[in-house]
């Protein structure tokens, strides 16, 4: 049986967590002199309400959770959040179609960026902001369900980097959520203040510092201007932004461990080794075929060449350059990076790295099995020995993430979407990165994409932001089953 | 150790028998007046020297084959047939760069039916014909190879259905292998006769039945036609065509037991069942789609689509019809197509349907477990419980299978051919398939692509054919160490 009381106190406090929220909009549109003010009261009264009425129909709720209700709780909590995040953007009439409107709200929680504005710097300052605060809260989400939600319920290897946590331990881990999220909060908004602080020195007005900084740190991808970051015609904010996109794609236990100082515990990170490893050599090979074929300045080359690749590996998404017309080679690269995403236990969306070492050593070692059958040889991952459930839920989830992109792909192109756009389309929004390829390549937006294939997007964002399990098995019967 | 003398035996053997095929092309090369005869000879003739060579230095071998000696003869097997076998195109002149001629020939022996020929009809009879007979002895070696080496091998799930064949028990192969080949290869050789019985009677010259009859059977796709199949406006022989295109993605050993009345073996066989109920909804959708697009001959829109259904899902490339100009939405389709595959012993190439039954089953048990999480629950084919390791092989060899995919197109682009070419290209040739998408797609052929791109596709075809872990495992350090 779920714990229904539970799940609808849980959803209550989510709408009012975003009623406040909402609140500090306010100032920011008296500021500029918005007329969307009152479209912020009406919002976030609307929150408090059904917070109120969820709540209190809630209160002798018993704490009790199961991981049936874990499940529940994790897709309808970003459910709620994007359903009451959007009445903003509608009710300023800055996005007057609710199919839109969704879209857009569901991108900014699920930290995508995948946008279907065509002019972004006509709307209003408070919904800018707004706008960017969606993929803050969305981070700051990701966050507490990586590190301390998905790995009890046991989803697609997930469980292997809990024991790395700051005061985490496996078993008993509900006593100290609490103490766990807000250390990593800590860092996550000290990241985004010091980045905001760059920003500005780098010749970013503060509003323009503070948006940039949500969208970088959440590796979200909203821009306030309609060329993303290319708009900046500064080095320094740029290479700003490549190197906070990169933090922000670390595993948040590892920036913890970094701050205070315990090098020894980062040293031995694999995740953290080949995440620095594959940024600085497809960086740089990316930046050299960028330079060959356009020799003209080497630091741009260099700029270009690293910021997309961080923007995508990151799945930020923000854009300083069109990597789909660099060359042929270098767009099936960024294909590629499109399924790598970055660190577990970061920000970041897509398959992510710790899954991609798992899945090398495994083929490895299969290779290596053919020759002795009878060896039992483990995957080790910073030298222990990963459970075989683990390297078979990753494995699954592998397969099964490859099988929603080629759907996804498929349902696009019976829209009459062509093939490249499709598959563009279906890993930008599943590996919650934004850009993709074709007509969703990083100029332009998902305006054009049909209603219901916009609804589609919106449920790839969902399950690639919640780690596929969460929302799949929502659609079992078993789920709802009784026992 | 490698027992190289046995090795050296049986490649010496391989080369015996190439030699003995090209004798058939001098009688077709009389009859026709060819001035190619002599190649032949000549070919033949080096066939036998180095057949005679090779078997007198390895005369005393041991025949205590161990598994190391089985995985380079499959490969070195392989590469011997298709060097000895190019040596008919070369010395006619019929392809004179040596590339070429080796890329057509491995095309050949793998049945995957890719070309580099721009006009096919110009050739002389002979080497037409011989073209078609490396088809036909490729699809030879795949039936043994499937049903009676690699399941020894333990390769990526291929036991499965070992324990299903004729006379065949896992535990004691070896002594049957001889009785179970020929078996098989009496109903590879009925079938054969059979359709050339048929595609004469559908109007088809004795030549062309029979060569068409090769390239079916063997799920090839070589043409000895410019326009394919779509050369023979006969709804007859495109008919009969697609029937015996799905035949030849059946598993031989189903279709030895149909043979034999057997249909309650049959009955029972997953993997047949996913493959007609496959084929048929496929092919009645695409059917559809075309016809709603081109509403004139419905007939002709039912041929259509299942013609290149079926030819896609059997890998066998024959084409009636351009499917990547129908819509966006069925050239999506194609393209998932490719990674299907038939059936595991047949003769076609891909992944094989009987893996993605594994994978499927295996994701849908994965959600199960997410909620009872202690519960052992094993995936079941044809009613028998599968053990986990051959999950894990089959969920490796998938993900391999797509990461040379993707490293396929990858270098393809590196060499400046378009993203859809590349990936068309890919996996048509690593799915033994033959037509991809983009400028390789149904109406073109592999002509244009760069010499080192044409030696990766021959090497993406040989893995392919050969199960990926049997030539990948060539390279890996531990397959030379001695131990």
């Amino acid at each position: 049986m779920l714990n229904a009381k539970v799940i609808i106190n849980i959803l209550g406090l989510l709408s009012g967590i975003n009623g406040l929220f909402m609140l500090l909009c306010i100032p920011v549109g008296l500021y500029y002199g918005d007329k969307s003010i009152i479209s912020f009261v009406y919002s976030s009264v609307t929150c408090f309400v059904i917070a109120i009425v969820l709540m209190f129909f809630s209160r002798d709720h018993n704490k009790n959770l199961k991981k049936r209700d874990g499940y529940l709780i994790v897709s309808a909590g970003w459910a709620i959040l994007a359903l009451t995040g959007s009445l903003p953007f509608i009710i300023s009439g800055s996005i007057p179609n609710y199919t839109d409107a969704f879209f857009e709200t569901i991108s900014g929680y699920t930290t995508t960026g995948a946008t279907i504005l065509t002019d972004i710097e006509i709307l209003p300052y408070s919904i800018l902001f707004w706008r960017s605060i969606t993929h803050w809260i969305g981070g700051m989400g990701i966050i507490v369900l990586t590190i301390a939600i998905l790995p009890l319920l046991g989803i697609g290897g997930m469980q292997l980097f809990v024991a790395e946590s700051p005061g985490v331990s496996a078993d008993k881990l509900h006593p100290r959520i609490k103490e766990t999220a807000k250390r990593l909060w800590a860092i996550y908004v000290l990241l985004t203040v010091t980045e905001t602080v760059l920003l500005y020195f780098g010749g970013m007005s503060w509003f323009d510092a503070v948006n940039h900084a949500m969208s970088t740190i959440s590796t979200g991808g909203f821009s306030t201007k309609n060329a993303s970051v290319a708009h900046y015609d500064s080095s320094f904010i740029q290479w700003v932004i490549i190197v906070f996109m990169f933090i922000a794609g670390v595993n948040f236990t590892m920036t913890y461990f970094a701050l205070k100082g315990k090098f020894k515990k980062i040293r031995k990170n694999e995740e953290l080794q080949f995440y620095a490893f594959l940024t600085v050599s497809v960086g740089l090979f990316v930046s050299l075929a960028v330079f060959v074929n356009n020799p003209t300045n080497f630091e741009q080359s260099l700029r270009d060449g690293f910021f997309q690749v961080v923007a995508i590996l990151t799945t930020t998404g923000f854009v300083t350059a069109d990597y789909t017309i660099w060359s042929h080679f270098v767009t099936v690269i960024f294909f590629w990076l499109m399924f790598m995403g970055a660190s577990a236990g970061s920000t970041s969306g897509g398959v992510k790295i710790v899954r991609h070492i798992i899945l090398l050593k495994n083929s490895v070692l299969e290779l290596k099995k053919l020759i002795h059958p009878s060896a039992i040889i483990p995957v080790k991952l910073n030298g222990k020995s990963v459970n075989t459930e683990i390297v078979f839920n990753v494995l699954s989830f592998f397969l099964i993430y490859l099988i929603i992109f080629m759907t996804g792909a498929a349902f696009l192109a019976s829209l009459g979407i062509d093939f490249e756009t499709a598959i563009g389309a279906s890993i930008g929004c599943l590996g919650n990165i934004g850009p993709g390829l074709g007509k969703v390549g990083p100029v332009y937006n998902y305006s054009f994409i049909p209603e219901v294939g916009k609804w589609f997007l919106s449920l790839l964002m969902l399950l690639g932001r919640l780690e596929l399990f969460t929302v799949l098995i929502l659609f079992t019967p078993f789920f709802w089953r009784k026992n």
